[in-house]
Parts: C-alpha cells; structure tokens; sequence
C-alpha cells in the first residue's frame, strides 16, 4: 500500500499540485487496504491522514495500511478537518479523484487560498496497471466465474426460471470462496437477450431461445467478468449465423490484444465483423472496460477512446449483436494483456446449444 | 410514474426552480420505471426528457414512462445535450439531486444564464413516504429476508465458515425470487463481531462466539435489512448482559415509534439504555436509516437529525454494542411507520442461542 501511495505522489510534480484527495471507496481501498473509511489526504511531505466514522473506526484501523487513521467523531464535518489540515499544510493545490458537487464547493469555500482540481486519471494511470497481487485475486475470481457457467450449463433445461439459474450460478460460486457478485447477474432468455442489461425475472426458458448469461464472482473485492450464450434444442439458421458472427468478432478481437495495441483498434477489429456481415447497427455498445476493484474501470475498449494497452490491463472482450423483439448474442471474456498477446483469464465453452 | 413527476413538479414554486436535473440511479428509477438511463429532465412545463445511451435504448424505451426518451449516440456528450435543451427551454433556475463535480462545472460553464443549485431533498421528500406499490415490495423483500434468517439458523453449527452460511442465505433467498441482495451479507463471528461492516471471511465459526448476521433481499428494485445475533452453546454472562440491553433497546426504540416523533429521540431513547447499563461507548452508530431502493436513504435516525417521522416511512432499528477484541452484538428490524404505532416488517427469532 505504501509503494501505491509513493506512486501517487510520485506523480504529483508533472500534474503540478501538492496534495491529493482520495474520496472513492476503491480508490480508498487500493491506497490503504481498508474499507468503510470516507476520505484519504496525501500531501505531498509528511503523513498521510485517513478519515473515518466512528461505525468503521475499529475495522479500519486494524486494516490500514501506510497512514494515519483520524476518527471523525458524530458531528463533525469530514470535509471541514480535510480542509484545516489542507490549510495548516499550505498546501498550493490539491488534486481530487472525485467528489460531490456539494462536497466541492464546500471545499472551494474553505479553501480560498488552495487550487481545487478534479484528476483522476492520476489514479486510474495507477489502477489499470494490475500487480501481482491483484492479478492473484482476478485470476481466483475468474476460476470461480468459470465454476457459475459450469453449473449454468448443468442446470439449464426446459422450463428452469431465469432467476433459478442464477441461484445456482451464485451458490456455486459462493461456495467456493466468491465474496458476492461482482455486478448483478444477467439471465435473460428469448426476447429478453436482446437487452444488454436484461437482469433476470422470472420467466421460464424455453426450447429454441437465446439465453444470455453474464456473471462474474467477487474474491478479495477483485471482480471477473463472463458472458455466455446459450440454446436449448438446435438453432434457427438467423440463430446460429449470429453466433458464429460473433463468436469470430470475439475471437479476431482477442487476437489482435497485446501491450501497444489501441483500444479504438480493438473495437474496430469486432465491429468490422460484425459490420460486414450486415448487423453493425446491432452491436450496441464498446468492445470491453477494464476490471478490476471496479467491474466497470478504465481502459475502455470503445472507438472513441485514444489509450493504447499496456501490459497488466485487464479488460473484457464482449461484442454483442441485440436484435429487437428476436433476441441477442454476446460473448465476453475477462483477459490480462501482456506484451506479446493476451491471455484468457475466464475459460467456458462456446458451445451454443446445451 | 407521471404522478411521481408531478409531485416533484409540485415542489418548484417554492423551491424557485422552473426545472429539475434527475441523476441519480435510483431516482431515475423511481421517476420513470427504467434501469439504465442517464439523466432525467424535468422543466416546469412541457415534456420531461429522459436520456439513454444505446446500450440500455431499447430496454429503457420498452419501461419508461411519463418521459419521451432520447437516445444519446456515441460520441455525444449527454450534458450538452442537457445543457442545449435548458437553454431552448429558456429555464432560469434548474434544481438536481447529485452531480459530479465534474458535471456540475461543465453544466454551470454552459449555462451562464441559468442558476443551478443542489436540492437532493426535493426527491427525498417524495421517497421517504412509500406508495402502496413501493410497500407491496418491501414487504416481499422483507418476507424473502426473514426466510434468509430462518435458513442461516438452520446451517449454523459448529466449524461452518462465515462464507458458508452466507451461501446458504443467499441461495435460500434467491430461490425465493430474490432479485439478490440489498447489501453484502455480514456474517461476523467471534471477536470479528465487533466489526459493525464486518463482511463474511473463510473463518470457522466456533463454540460460545457471537456471530452478527446481517442480511437483506432485493425485490423488485426495493430492499429489506434484518440483523440477528446468534451463539451456539451458551453464553458467558457479559454476553448474555449484552444481548439483554441491546434487546431491550430495540424493543423500546421500536415502541416509541409512531408518525410524528422526532427521529432524534427514537435514537435517544435506544441511546439511553445502552449508556445506562455502561455501554454508550460501545454503540458506535446511529439507530437506523430509511430503506427502499437504496438501502441507506433518509430519514437517518441520528442524534443529529431533524427530522420527524411519518406515516409510510420504513427505517430501520438496530442499535448495537461493539467491544473490540471481545466482540459484537446488533439487532435490528426495518419497520413501517404508522400514525399510532410502527410496524415490524421482518419477523425471525430473537433466541441468542442455536
């Protein structure tokens, strides 16, 4: 934690401030190894001071790590003791990862002598590189991933309730070890698939639709994150000609990973796939995201972005065709880039047809 | 959904607004009845315009409702196109309920001639009191919350892992139609019991420990929260002494609630009891908070709210006493408030022992 926090500062000369305001819970997490705490300020020189509540206070100060833990007892205002110490420090100017446009302007109004500036890029430039130990807990919670397909795969038959499958996705991965979901489950069948974000109801899967499962474990607060497409019974040629669309889009796009390749490439490499085969207007939204702490973070795989990736992104691969009132199919996976290639960290079959 | 918009229109006049910024997840659900939009806009008069990105278009479009729904296409900036219509609308004073700083800049920088100004409570005013279809919910969540309870009560026995029972509780809970969970699932055994946000650990659980469960459904978007402490074998006598006063705290807080009552005192009156038996100290939280789509929401029963309760709110009550290294004890109900009297929505043993 200390050498995270000794990189954050090391940045602080070229972005020309003097302080930082860490106000995001897995940006506090990543800096400090502690949660429930509410703000961290790491001043250029000198200590590093975490406030927390009185409700976390214990937990927090036998977990973190790197700073100096100050109770915020009930009553006080966090912000106006950031603010005192910001002004007994001196400090010039203060970079922020984010904050409240209400906690901003309170600070702008006690800080009338301070530069006030939102960057948080300095710590996502940080965040999307992953160290050993956090690709350790990635690599964990996408083998508990796979395990959620395995008993998708198993438990889906005619019939079963979308919500069912995701019981069982669930408990299968909790009982391995997995601290939660690292986003709520998507079990969504027939007309249903062709909403991204379908969640799951309670309606029964049929023969013959296109079922979407997206899922991901949580493991020590570190998220993976794996789309399947599944059928029961045999395809309708519409059915498995989008399949293999983009199954190729998903495919061609992993190929093309590598540390120096740009995001915007890699999405375009899916897209001209899906584009020439006639359903580009289908695929709605960006390649992939980075994952990590966040199940949505930076890089974002997306034409309009300009990073290029770098060795120890993770990110996924998802492309995905939505058709209106017909059904969709997506294919996604959590990889680790490396130089020369990426690498697969979710494994499950692509089969369609279970 | 319309009448929900309405009631906020309702609030402009006094509040000296002409217009109105929806941004936060939740309260754009509450609104429109749809996931996954960005930004709602409400002016004074005319249309209420919501704001989708492709990903989420279709879906949102098949559930909105009282809106006209605008697709924000990529590469477009969602706030300048916010910003655009403000000033068509010629709106001289736009209210909001949360931005980002970063927003709010971008916003104020566009929109020189128009004030805007944070005013979360407008919403929260509407939200505190839940509707017939709000409470059928939490009702269901909180049916499907204590059967949560009833199954880790069953699971509990000698050397089970934390993680375990919250497996069982899970799983029971999403068998039953549970849209997952509300929060993650703490289940704190022995001295990690002193934690009040302790999480679950591969820890054993072992003879004579207090173990704090603290669980919740989700169902249809609205949430439940139940706490239980548990102990298998018999207690020590300070934590039998412990159990007793925070038992009877909650007893008595519950009793004093009814439309009308100062949350403060409702707090106060826990407050009393535990700092009496020589543990004020140790109760290191406020009594409760508000639940429905979020599961923290106002009113905050807190020593330093103003707030009085009313009829429809459900809060919860869960005054506790954390000694570190020793461990926890917490129980806690969501309830409805009525005119006369409070409503206990979860209902599961209050035996210490299994």
């Amino acid at each position: 934690m200390r050498g995270r926090i000794q990189a954050l500062k090391n940045s602080f000369k070229k972005a020309k401030i003097d302080g930082y305001i860490v106000a995001g819970e897995t940006n506090i997490f990543y800096f400090t190894n502690a949660v429930g705490a509410t703000r961290l300020l790491v001043p250029a020189e000198g200590e590093n001071v975490l406030y927390v509540r009185g409700v976390n206070y214990d937990a927090v100060k036998e977990t973190a790590r790197g700073c100096r833990v100050d109770l915020v007892k009930p009553g006080e205002d966090i912000d106006k003791k950031v603010a005192v110490l910001i002004k007994k420090l001196k400090l010039k100017c203060v970079g922020y990862d984010t904050l409240d446009s209400s906690v901003y302007l309170k600070l702008k109004k006690a800080l009338k002598e301070t530069g006030l500036k939102a960057m948080n890029q300095l710590v996502w430039e940080l965040r999307k590189i992953k160290d050993k130990t956090e690709l350790g807990h990635i690599k964990r919670a996408a083998e508990i991933t796979n395990e959620g397909v395995r008993r998708a795969v198993e438990v889906i038959k005619l019939g079963i309730r979308e919500y069912e499958v995701a019981a069982e996705i669930e408990y299968a991965m909790r009982k391995l070890g997995s601290q939660g979901v690292a986003f709520e489950t998507i079990v969504a069948s027939g007309p249903r698939s062709a909403f991204p974000h379908g969640g799951c109801t309670n309606k029964k899967i049929q023969k013959g639709e296109l079922i979407v499962l997206d899922l991901g474990a949580k493991y020590e607060h570190y998220g993976a994150d794996i789309t399947r497409t599944l059928l029961i019974g045999k395809p309708s040629r519409k059915q498995a000609k989008i399949y293999e669309i983009v199954r190729k889009a998903q495919q061609m796009a992993f190929e093309s990973l590598r540390g120096g390749v740009k995001v915007k490439d890699a999405d375009g490499t899916a897209r001209r796939i899906i584009e020439q085969a006639g359903y580009g207007e289908c695929f709605v939204h960006r390649l992939g995201h980075g994952i990590g702490l966040d199940t949505h973070e930076p890089p974002t795989l997306g034409s309009e972005a300009k990073d290029l990736l770098k060795v120890g992104n993770v990110v996924t691969v998802e492309p995905g065709v939505y058709i209106g009132g017909f059904g969709g199919v997506r294919i996604e996976d959590t990889v680790l880039i490396h130089k020369e290639r990426a690498e697969r960290l979710t494994k499950a079959t692509y089969d369609l047809c279970v």
